[in-house]
Formats: structure tokens, C-alpha cells, sequence
């Protein structure tokens, strides 16, 4: 496999719509590590997710962004994956929801995804506070 | 096990503040149903859910109902629990979500959560939405 | 695919060790009923089940029946397998559970694994206690 | 909502190559309920499924439609999803797949999500082989 | 958000009841890191836990804490949760269950959750093991 | 307990025909760490999966290798467990698939099991592939 930087590969404008949205609700510095570090095994992939999840479903006009923040922040805590699950909390703070909102929604996860959802929910929400904190 | 109905037992304050938000997210159809077939064996799982879920979660100020409602079918959708699943998509309903954004919400479950979650999803909802269509 | 049933299939030593514990778990109906449909499609599944769950683990003697059966309604719990955990609400009742401590158990259930797999776990646990009242 | 049907309504290139594997692979019967079935609230789920799952995925030409059908019922399987699970029964047996190699895919889950998921799974095909062959 | 320590906030009687358990079953080390690191984002969960889970739950009378030590196993395995896993194999451990009683656990587990889910969870238990066993 | 190593444990014929195809699928560097490492409290679980699934399920003919790793892969990654996930990869290499096949497999994964389980998949492979390039 050759290893072309992501920035140097050719790519369409619904990929470009759905990267401009990943930047806003991600942060540059994440989106900036996935796309320079692919290459041509998960250039696919970016694609995918880029085009698939960002353009065609976060672009759509029907619902706030606010709103699709919190419904991932459930379904990803529901799916315990952690590594996106933490790149969510920064997405939440974001598109504008505050700590204290957070919690309100980590509570609610508590009670319906379980005790030990809601425990590890809270883990990974104060590992990225800290993070966001240190940088200050 | 006795068989005393649920109006009859007695109820603190919290039950009682959750029962109302309950009441007003569920409708009282299927509340009814789930206090009036309630005995012995099960009544404590409805104090359960009454106390800890309705009041402890859902009474906090932080959070807008609206916004517990997407979070819910988030999760439930991803918790693959049928009924549940249905009884949110009427408190989504009640709760001021418009149908269209109900689709919002169940596209982009079909995303994170994957197609066959996505097509378990609409179906139950468009389930929901004839039940109600065939009462009016 | 032929027809043989499962009475006369050849059965070797763990398999009737296995199906013995089986039968004194989930009862002779159950047992029966999948013996006796078993066909050359789904018979090797009868046979795995039979050997490595039923005695290669129900068998081993370093716990209880009434130890197994708790362990088996949590694990069926979370893992949102409606079937066989209506299979072993009647095995924790033949392995010396009262309907009390099932529905301890199903409380519990209902904190870990959240609250809408408690009132799924107790819909389906009243489904069971209903059919054996009417049996009486 | 309006009620225009699926033949009905516009469809770019993307869509109808995905339709026409989604028919090779799960049949006509299925894909035209699905069609037929959908209005103004689920249609844009019909395009996101033929477009991204069955033009996208199912199209790529690196892995052939055998593998992808073994791949499916094994993900389908772990996710607990039934309708899903028993359309990828007969996509498989569409594929290619015989009813001997099916049994062995669903023992190997039998082991590897676990025996409830077996039992389930066995089941589930069972009842599509009995489908097809009332249908002969 | 301030940072009032955990033993300065004022705690009510059922968290005091729940706290008492708390420390019995996951010991003083695990409840004091706890409560010590809580701040204001995640003291209401604190509260939640110790309320919901160690009072409402533990401390019903009707199940003794070994059966529900091994319930809890069964459940945080299939839940996929490692670090409440690990706390649970402690709390097993304390609640009077010998190694080799939670060895026929994750057997168990083993064959009912899947054999990577065994593997995950005898992997855990032995860094639980080696951890006490450094201790001494 | 005591530490008998797992080379001079007495072990019967089914143990060495499954480890025969354990060696040959996940690589001997992978099973001698594993057996090895094993001690009275968890070489119970070796022998279960030694035989269950190596022997009981690896070995039978009626499907190949490579379509098994295929199937695995599907469903350790909807079973989100990372250590097993990473094995198999491993696995599906020694089975014959390219690189370029298990990209196939990692987006179908995306669109099936959600796009955070496929963003976690091709992470974990590529750290594979990482150890991999580094030992040639």
C-alpha cells in the first residue's frame, strides 16, 4: 500500500460538506490526526464516515445539531465505545452544550443503560474536561 | 401473593412527583395498564421505576423533556428493547417532536447504531404512528 | 435432509449425563419438545448444547444449581435473549428459587442492566409465573 | 405525509444499482413490501439502506457475495436483530450458501456469542426453510 | 464548579445505609478513591450510586449478597464493562466466594456469553487476583 | 493453587487436535503465551476453548477456514471485544484473506454494526498490521 496523506487525495463535495461539519462538531485537531494518518488500507473508511455520517446524516436539516449531540452521547454509551464516546463529549461542548447538561445526560444513561454505563460515562466525560482544562 | 390494584397501595411524595411526569411523558393509557395489573410481585419494580427513573432523572431541572426523549430512543434503540422503544416514540410525540424529527433521530440511529437497528426502528415507530392514526 | 427423531438418535455418554441435568433444569416439556422436533439441520446444535452447556458446566461440581440459575438470569438479562430467559425463570423455580428472590433478582437486574431490561425482565418473568398457574 | 409510492418516486444511479443487488441477494418479495410499504416518513430510510448499505458496501468488488452473506449473519446474530437476521437467512441460501454450511455458521456463533444466541439463531432459520418449503 | 471533597457534603440517611454496604462489598481503597475524586460534575452520581444501587438494591433483605455478587458477574460480563467487572470480582471475593467458585462462574459465562466474553473475564479476574495477592 | 505449566498437564486427544488448528490459525507466539501463562484457576478455560471451539467447532469440515475467520471477525467486532478482535485479525490473515479483503469486511462492519464499532475495528487492525511490519 502507498501512503498518500488524506489532504493530497482527491475527494468529492459531498465529502467536503461532510468534512467542513466533522471540523465544527469535532475539532480540528481530530479530524487533522484521522485524515494524516490514513492511508490507503482506512482511506475508505474516512471516506465513509465522512460522506455517510457527516454529509449525509449530521448535514440534514431537520434537526439541531445541539440535539444530535445528545442522542449520540446515549447511543455511543449504550454501544460502550469509548474512544468515540469521549470525541462526543468534545463534540456536546461544541455544539453548545454545557458541563452541567452533560451531567444531566450522563445521569439519564445511568438509569437506562445501567449502573456501570453510567459510572464509566462519567470516567470518560472528566478524562476529556481535564484534558480540555489542561490546554487552558 | 395478594392482589391489592395499584390505586390502592400507598405512594410517598416522590412516587407521587414521579407518576405525574410519568403520566404526562407516557399518557395515561399505558400507565393505567401498568399500575392496574401490577401485584405483589411486581409492584416494587414500579416503585422502582417511578421513584428513580421519573423523579430522580426526569424531575431535574437541567435538562428540557424534548431533549430526554431524544436521548432515550437513542439508547433504547441501541438497547434493542422493542417496547420500551415504542412507548418513547409516543413520549417523543408528547414531548413536542414532530414526526419529521422523529425520522431525523431514527436516520441517524441507522448510522451509529447500524442498518439493522435502523430498519427495527422505523418500523416500530411507523407501528406507533398507526395506532395512533387508527384512534383519531 | 431425513427425519430421524431424536429418541433415536445414537447418544453418547456426556450426552446423556448433560441431558439428565437437562431435564431436572427445564423440565421434561421443554426438553421434549426440542428432542422431539430436532431434525438433521438443527441436531448438532441439540448435541452441543446438550454436552458442553449441560454437563461439560451444569455438571461440574463446584457450584450449586441455585448458584447457576441466578448466574444464568443475569447473564440472559443483558444479553436480551427473551426466549431462553422465560426457559430459565422456570429453571431458577425448579432449582429452588422463590418467586421472591427471582423477583430480587429481577430488581437487581433493573439498576445493572437498566430499566428497561427490568420491565422487559418482568413482563416475561409474569408470562412464566401465568402459564404454570394455569397448569395447576 | 403524502403517500407516493416507491415505484413512483424519483431514484438517482447510486440507488438503482444498489436495488438491484438488494433484489438479487434478498428477492423481489421482500424489496417490493419494502417499496411498496414506504411513504413520506420512511423513504428517506429506503434510499439511505439501498444506497450506502447495497450500493456502497454490497457493490465494492473486493469480497464476494458468499463471504459478505457469512459475514452478515454472524454481525446480525451478535446484535440480536430477528427480522434482519432471517432476510440474511435467505440471502445466504441466495449467495449460494448451502443449508449444511448455514448450520455450520450458526454453531460457530453458537460458541462465540454465546448458546443463547445458538438456540435463537437455529430457530430463526428453521422457520425460513419452513417458509420456502411450504412455498415449493 | 467548586471542589468540595466527598466527606464534606452533606449526605443524607439512605446514603449513609447504601455507603455502609458500598464499603463492605468494594472495600474502603475503591469508595474512598471514589468519593475522595468526586467533584461537582459527578457528586449527583455519587449520590445516585450509593442511593439507587447500594441502598434501594443491596440492601433489600430478600437475596443474600453472595447470590447477588454472582448475579452481578454474570451481568457486568455480558454488559462488556471491565473496570466494574474487576470491582465486582473484589466484591465477589468479599461477599465469601472462593477462587475456585468464581472460576466455575466465568466458565459459565464462558459458554453462555461467548467464549471471548470467558476469555475477557478470566483475563480480568487473574489481574484481580495478582493485585491482592501483591498486597499481602 | 498450584503452577503446573501448561506443557506438562495431562491432556487427551480432542485438546490436541483443537490445538493443532488454534496454533495454525491465531500463531504459536499467541497460544504458548496463553498456555504458558496458565494455572490451576484458569486452565479449565483453556481446555474449554481448546476443545469447544477449536476442536468441536475449527475442526469440522463442513466450512472452511477462511470463511470461519470471516464469521469471526463479524462477530467479535459486534461483540465489541478489542483483545479477541486483534487475535482474529491475526487469524484471518494466517487464513489466507489479504489486507485488502479484511478492509472489505471492517466497512460492511461499518455499515451493519454502526460506524463507532467500524471507526474502532480498522484502528485495531492497523495496530496489527503495525506489529506485524515491525517483526519482518
Amino acid at each position: 500500500m502507498t501512503d498518500i496523506p488524506g489532504g493530497a487525495r482527491p475527494r468529492g463535495d459531498k465529502f467536503e460538506a461532510g468534512l467542513a461539519t466533522r471540523r465544527e462538531v469535532l475539532g480540528d485537531a481530530y479530524v487533522d490526526k484521522a485524515l494524516d494518518g490514513a492511508d490507503d488500507f482506512n482511506w475508505a473508511m474516512q471516506e465513509l464516515t465522512t460522506k455517510f455520517c457527516w454529509d449525509e446524516i449530521w448535514n440534514r436539516p431537520g434537526l439541531d445539531r445541539r440535539s444530535r449531540s445528545i442522542l449520540n452521547l446515549g447511543m455511543i454509551a449504550a454501544l460502550n465505545r469509548g474512544h468515540e464516546f469521549k470525541a462526543h463529549i468534545r463534540g456536546a461542548l461544541n455544539n453548545g452544550l454545557t458541563r452541567e447538561e452533560i451531567r444531566e445526560v450522563l445521569l439519564q444513561i445511568a438509569v437506562y443503560v445501567g449502573i456501570p454505563a453510567g459510572v464509566d460515562s462519567f470516567r470518560m466525560a472528566r478524562e476529556v474536561f481535564a484534558e480540555i482544562d489542561a490546554q487552558d
